[in-house]
């Protein structure tokens, strides 16, 4: 069951809290989307400072009760003290569990010294369920998921799972495979190959796309399950379009806030530095993409697994 | 339907063409694999000098004769002239197409100068179907698969498909997408991969694994094919186990080679220098791994539709 | 003048600000170093939190007072506001100067976007010297500093410098050809190249190994100045020697520690994680060479202008 | 001393040797440069066929007798038997020496595979000179030159030297410390710090640029062997301004072929497929940047030790 990552909420690059309740509702309602991962990359967690961290925490949490099925809060960060602090800070405010980045200035060298960080931060939330969130393009860690995952709950007893963004289906597989036993989430995050993954045992999926293609998504997951390939393959393709389409402009988390405002109509705000807004040219190309594709006039919405982070 | 890569035979590091005609019958008879493609990596194709290119696609245009269904001459070179002098006696000899590496070292900068070196190859054999081998990991040529193949018919009257080895799937499934109307061969060239691969629409595959887990590969092509996606992802799960296993000892060519001689029983000799024999360590540990997968004891084969290289 | 980077202090991985007195002495006395580059990369500042990173900046900042020429407070963070918020505390202390690294987790695209952020940090401490870190090999952001530095003043009224870690000479040459009217400092940040960019017009060096190798350094410094070529190199290569072998063994941000404590005999304390205590058989490796090479029997230091980094 | 690299002449794309005589007298008369590295990457060595690769070898030593200091040749290639051949040719056509990039498409996995690749060229040469040209950024082989250069005299007796094309001065640096008592060539080939090397020991140069600012950098060597260092910087920024411009258009064989022609007045003929004309949009701004840093009217030229690879 995918999650959406959507971006926070901000006006003048202040986080704007007031429009989340907002977005909770859209997410559900039109997008099928119950599932969210908190101050990931998409919603510039690591741009923000920790107070701001917590706030955005919260208001996910509190605006998400009822409604929402997850909320899963992202607490890595540079600092293992920082990250400590937010995870308990997560466990505190009753958000469903963690993920955490590996650390990526001076880098874990190898497996033991990445576990050896997450476990620290895992134990400070000890009771919350723990994801790991392997990003090696964005990070640089190129420690292989597989490797990391054997005998991990020995380790880290709140592992849960892992969010995948990366496109080594060897490395991939060999996660389920070898933990077939094991209640693992495997959650991929290359959205725009997501039909790849479940054919290799993916069990869900994270990612920024969710917030305006979930439903598409979800008539996706739909269609495999039924094992309609044909027609999966369809909505892959279609996503893969746009996704191709906006790659070649320019496509980074500035213009997947961009397309956010455009598809919910809920504003989103700008960026906040090093990132600046994205371009005039940009919305209007990935508006008239968006309505060519069928993509902008959304109705008969069902609720999906999908999960979003913001 | 996938073709495998066979190494070419070599006694004391010179080319052994008298093993060509035994490993045809292996490959159709043991491993279910009647499509070749010759003097590619595995084959060391670029480590041959011309003249040893020209025997080596000699030999296995000969001896597959009436046994193999397709032999492809891989025809890449640094050199514009040498690619299609090569190019020119594939023809001569009656090979069924010709594969095209981009040159790798002084780059192509765009799609324009990469179309216009391979439309200068693919001329000198104007009746050959030609492939394009797209594997950017070992080029460093960068240029996205989706953008060659706009408009290449244009410039290429007989462009076939290519092997796309990358795990770039957004591309690739651009590739399908984009060109459903024609008749392209979309062969993947990620052997650990492939199923992801064939839901994204690939129409066939090269690797060198075929070499020795053609059977296996077969099976998981049959599996999906009656879309039982359950087993054909054990199948999947077990060729990954293996790879998984050797590329944490080290694998490239030379293990490949070592690898096809123990599942085989023909002597594939050692590989020419830079290369270096695979250690015995690695012989002994990758035929422990093959005998605990149940590898090594081949019986009751089918003939598919994989294609190796060699 | 160069700078030396020293670790912070700490035991039990908590910072242990009770040895920095005992350690600015040592850098004055024993290393010729009276600059100092406070929560840079050797200083592991980013595994700090805000709190700790304001604690370990007055700590230097006051047993320095009176004993170092430049106290330098790197500010850099990957949230904006925090990077402002130590920015303003080190004007608030008394510091000699800000050095900000590139944002790294969402990196600028561009120049523009670069500037716009180093700007906002700087305004947060507009009586303070303003330093630009370039590490692109760390950060990954690849902003040519010649081009970052064109018009710089305008945009950037403090703008003093910039510490330069890279082994693109062209790009340091043209930093310093294109900026001779100004004032500008140009700290080399590669130690084992440095007399490589002296004859390219550096100013001075900010590097972790002045910390223990600051008196040898201050004699190339001074050969150099007399145009004792032959000397200096002769200096040059005996540092080299040491490092060269330390790279074999694998080195880092811990292994700089451990040497720092060796030479020194003032308990550095081991790195925070992710990073791991440097391993009993690289301090004894270590230990050795120094000894072979005649860097632990420093005698006769005079004072230099070399700055260490902390 | 340096050498030059200049582009192999051709029209319509086939070589033409009728200009080689011409271009030698240009470079001995013009740039001061009487040392010439054939075949090399900007004279497209790779893009030839082997007999083309003969061909260029013979007319440059044919013209170069009497005329130049030393012809070396490089006779590398992905083939080891092709490189044997040509290596063989060099030594019966007379020339002064051979020289061997590192295999780069099945790469050399460390340096005794490597040095067991050069071993069997250098053996076909048994009474030339042999120099090893390591250029990692452009064939992605990392093995470090002073690793290699260690007992590297024991493998191969005629190792004469290395052209060291890279910006890692420690490595550059410890080749030069730790074979002081041998007479090696070390020829620093990144033309834009030449001066950076020469610090370092350097005690020649090859590169591209010598073809057309032989005379401007022999300017520099004599400034930097008298000491005045003050004036071999400012030779190496008035280098680097133009490196610097050019870059910035797009910088490579092509366009190096275009500003030989600009400066020579020798038509050089434009490169061979994958690589495309200089635009004339390059062409004029080149040609405007040259004449605004007086370098199209040359005079006065003395001879110096430059090595121009062509």
């Amino acid at each position: 069951m995918p999650k959406a990552q959507s971006g926070f909420k901000k006006l003048s690059r202040e986080i704007n809290l007031s429009v989340i309740g907002q977005y909770v509702d859209y997410l559900v309602e039109k997008q099928g989307v119950k599932n969210i991962f908190v101050n990931g990359t998409t919603g510039e967690g690591l741009s923000l400072s920790i107070s701001e961290r917590r706030r955005v925490a919260e208001e996910w949490v509190t605006k998400g009760r009822n409604k929402l099925d997850q909320v899963v809060i992202h607490v890595g960060a540079l600092s293992l003290k920082e990250s400590q602090e937010l995870a308990k800070h997560a466990a505190e405010i009753g958000a469903d569990g963690i993920a955490v980045i590996a650390p990526f200035f001076l880098k874990p060298q190898d497996k033991d010294d990445l576990i050896a960080f997450l476990k620290e931060v895992a134990a400070a939330a000890p009771a919350l369920p723990f994801y790991y969130y392997h990003i090696p393009a964005l990070t640089g860690v190129k420690i292989r998921a597989e490797e990391l995952l054997d005998g991990i709950q020995e380790k880290i007893p709140t592992f849960q799972g892992l969010k995948f963004s990366d496109t080594d289906l060897l490395d991939f597989g060999q996660c389920v495979d070898q933990n077939r036993q094991r209640q693992f989430a495997f959650l991929f995050g290359v959205d725009e190959q997501l039909l790849s993954a479940l054919v290799m045992g993916a069990t869900g999926a994270v990612g920024s796309t969710y917030n305006y293609l979930g439903q598409k998504t979800n008539q996706m997951l739909e269609a495999y399950e039924r094992k309609d390939l044909s027609s999966a393959l369809n909505y892959q393709f279609c996503i893969q379009r746009f996704i191709n389409f906006v790659v070649k402009l320019g496509f980074g988390v500035s213009q997947t806030k961009a397309i956010m405002t455009l598809v919910s109509g809920i504003p989103m705000g700008p960026p906040r530095l090093p990132l600046q807004r994205a371009s005039k040219e940009f919305i209007d190309n990935a508006e008239a993409k968006l309505k060519s594709l069928g993509f902008l006039s959304l109705t008969d919405l069902k609720n999906g697994n999908l999960e979003t982070s913001s």
